[in-house]
């Protein structure tokens, strides 16, 4: 360790993460190349607003107002995109690539929508990207899922990725109050932004989702055709009601193979094939408490995988947040400057061209399901929306109809199915739906157990 | 992808997880070489019993009974030592490093006894060693602190790394049932060997927390100096009273120093030293519910670390067994080959030469502690306790005198102390000891919250 070699890092955008791994750069210089034997240096940071690089303690000299100015120094070998968006941050990215540079970026919105042609530019200049911070922020999850898990096939993925989501939901099952009163405190915590749709309508994790789906099951998601629910529509009666029952709701990312492949065991199954139709969806769902993921409460990331070699593992750490997110910008960093320095280190990028699963449709989805009716207190209800759902062959676990429970004289009935297919569940419901004594449209929530 | 290379792996020891680890090299063979680009042909296997190794479908002509002949082909680029133990594991580890291949292990008690001198060969011969297996089995921990978290100072790290233990007391707690009848019954189901002494008087757990303080704290620790406590005094007593008071308890693996680094944070503070004195311990301890390690029961594993800039991660999945830990043998196979084929990829393993921490000693280790006294229900008593510990400093939170709960007239008394010190504890105990309404020597155990 005593020869240090020395690599050189430009960065887009200084804004709140990039400014933290600008600060970590620059203070955690001789750590990183005590660590990795590579002095990284950060030759550039291009950004609009120069002032709040300067700001960071960047010299004068090494800041400049137009990334493409990145390019002209061929002693900047990995380019870190931090600006965000899918706009300017393509370009961005497809350009560092087309320069021969490694790239680093934590955006997950551009790799969710434009992964694969990010990914075959990489695979055509012989160079790399790296994201680790895009999914689950410092969590090492990809890393972790890539290459700790490189044998295994995967069995099921189901993860809590957006940390305003997980935030509003335990404030509302806490305190007991809606879901406005929970998401307006959220905001002026700074849980959530000003414009928070794109986290409470479930976007956001479905861009993780996306990703997870690549690597975990090879499989590329055309990404406006993802399953996705937010949570805007959750009422506190039902988070209540499924507390006492023993369940805790959460907006979930998941990923689930129709037919899983089998369990590596000594009766010599478990080989080498995987494929077949792929459930993804993003949906909030009933864990039952004390279910690991059910206890990851505020703002708290966790993604809980099944391997067929090495069964479940759970990762779980903060998803968002200048620093951590840097962390991971900063690993990316390392290791990329690593295999430069030390080697070409090169590894095909997964998945490969062809998918492995194809899209499996909802409507095929079986879980368990929560139900809960608003209807009219009179003879004779129960009995209708059991009915209708034994009609559509779907089995009920346990039924409570709650007394008094609605000021205007309704009364609320829970259903908790056994294993359905959720084609079946919204036939009933669609049945169901058309019966007088119902006052608002059905809530159905997956109970993911 | 098209184009793919070959790497000839060796393989020491064909037993639980040797082969396990053959299977899936067999099994997974054209997913591997999807996912890294690399062949991995698995050329010799050494064990003095060739037919199990036969029984796995290794061909005849690829068994060997002395692992010196794995040097005889050239193509053997990987050696993976499974044998176990620190005799003929160090001769065939410091073998393979002298003849420059690569070495791959799962042997905690070897690095943690003789690492020091196995990393400093392997940087003289400049190969690397991976042990990803060695510590939490299948859960990519090493690389998840090593690599993911590099740019951190670690401030704590609290870990279940041994699966036997915690399933003792995980069904302690459930039943209620002593220490002896769960470990008959781990015994039983195959989660404790004949003679569990190295699990449940904490020796495994120590050789793991030696890796950990080296990845974590680059600080290697003299082994036999290690502060280990078993679970083999453990009362179900202290189980059901500090349950019934909202605690689980654990057996912890804990890494903390003196003083923590600070946390980064836009006041500039955060820089690049780390170092002072370093509490390791192996010990009993008390989690509150709700505290993530409090809910990994059964035989899970599960490290929690707190990092500088990225705060609370944790790692949690199968500590042992077969196939997750042939899983993590396999990643690190596959990482290996992956340098050596597409780039050198040697980066310097933590930690160097020089220690950043020093021994700091429990006598002024800090937290929380429960003690119970069995004493004379009699006047006096509890006032002459809570004397002595006021004495030296000690400061009580809460104190339970339970009642009737010893039919021989003596009675329970449990103290929840606030932060103290624990040599000023153990002054207390010393003072307490020699009063004369004790019946039993005093249960301490300390509360990790």
């Amino acid at each position: 360790m005593s020869e240090r070699c020395s690599c050189g890092i430009g960065l887009i955008g200084g804004g709140v993460v990039g400014g933290g791994v600008v600060e970590l750069l620059l203070r955690r210089k001789e750590l990183l190349a005590r660590r990795t034997g590579i002095e990284l240096e950060l030759l550039a940071v291009a950004d609009i607003d120069r002032e709040r690089v300067a700001a960071l303690g960047v010299p004068e000299n090494r800041i400049v107002s137009d990334y493409r100015r990145l390019f002209d120094n061929p002693e900047i070998r990995i380019v870190v995109e931090l600006i965000g968006g899918v706009g300017v941050a393509a370009e961005a990215v497809l350009a560092s690539l087309d320069a021969g540079r490694r790239v680093v970026t934590a955006n997950k919105a551009l790799l969710a929508n434009r992964g694969r042609e990010i990914f075959s530019r990489a695979r055509g200049n012989g160079v790399g990207v790296a994201f680790e911070a895009a999914v689950a922020g410092g969590i090492p999850l990809i890393a972790s899922i890539r290459d700790g898990l490189i044998v295994n096939r995967t069995q099921s993925l189901l993860g809590i990725v957006n940390g305003t989501c997980n935030y509003i939901l335990s404030q509302m099952a806490a305190s007991g109050r809606s879901f406005a009163d929970c998401l307006a405190e959220a905001q002026r915590l700074g849980f959530a932004e000003a414009d928070p749709s794109a986290d409470i309508d479930g976007l956001d994790s479905g861009h993780k989702l996306a990703l997870l789906s690549a690597l975990a099951f090879e499989t590329w998601v055309d990404f406006p055709a993802l399953h996705i629910e937010g949570i805007r529509g959750i009422k506190d009666d039902d988070i209540r009601i499924t507390r006492d029952l023993g369940y805790t709701l959460k907006l979930l990312a998941i990923a689930r193979p129709e037919h899983p492949p089998e369990t590596v065991g000594e009766d010599g199954k478990g080989g080498d094939e995987a494929g077949g139709r792929l459930f993804l969806s993003v949906h909030p769902a009933l864990l039952r408490n004390g279910d690991p993921l059910a206890g990851v409460s505020g703002s708290l990331n966790a993604v809980r995988t099944v391997g067929d070699a090495v069964r479940e593992s759970m990762f779980y750490g903060r998803g968002a947040g200048r620093y951590p997110t840097a962390s991971a910008v900063v690993s990316d960093i390392a290791m990329t400057a690593s295999s430069l320095i030390f080697g070409d280190g090169y590894r095909g990028w997964l998945p490969p061209e062809r998918n492995a699963y194809e899209p499996a449709p909802m409507d095929d989805y079986r879980t368990r399901y929560y139900l809960r009716f608003a209807v009219r207190d009179r003879p004779g209800v129960l009995g209708n929306i059991a009915t209708a759902l034994g009609s559509h062959r779907v089995s009920i676990a346990a039924a409570h109809q709650f007394e008094n429970d609605h000021p205007d004289g309704f009364a609320s009935v829970c259903i908790f199915s056994h294993l359905a297919r959720e084609g079946d569940i919204r036939a009933s419901l669609a049945e169901i739906g058309g019966m007088d004594f119902l006052r608002d449209k059905p809530v159905l929530i997956r109970i993911e157990d």
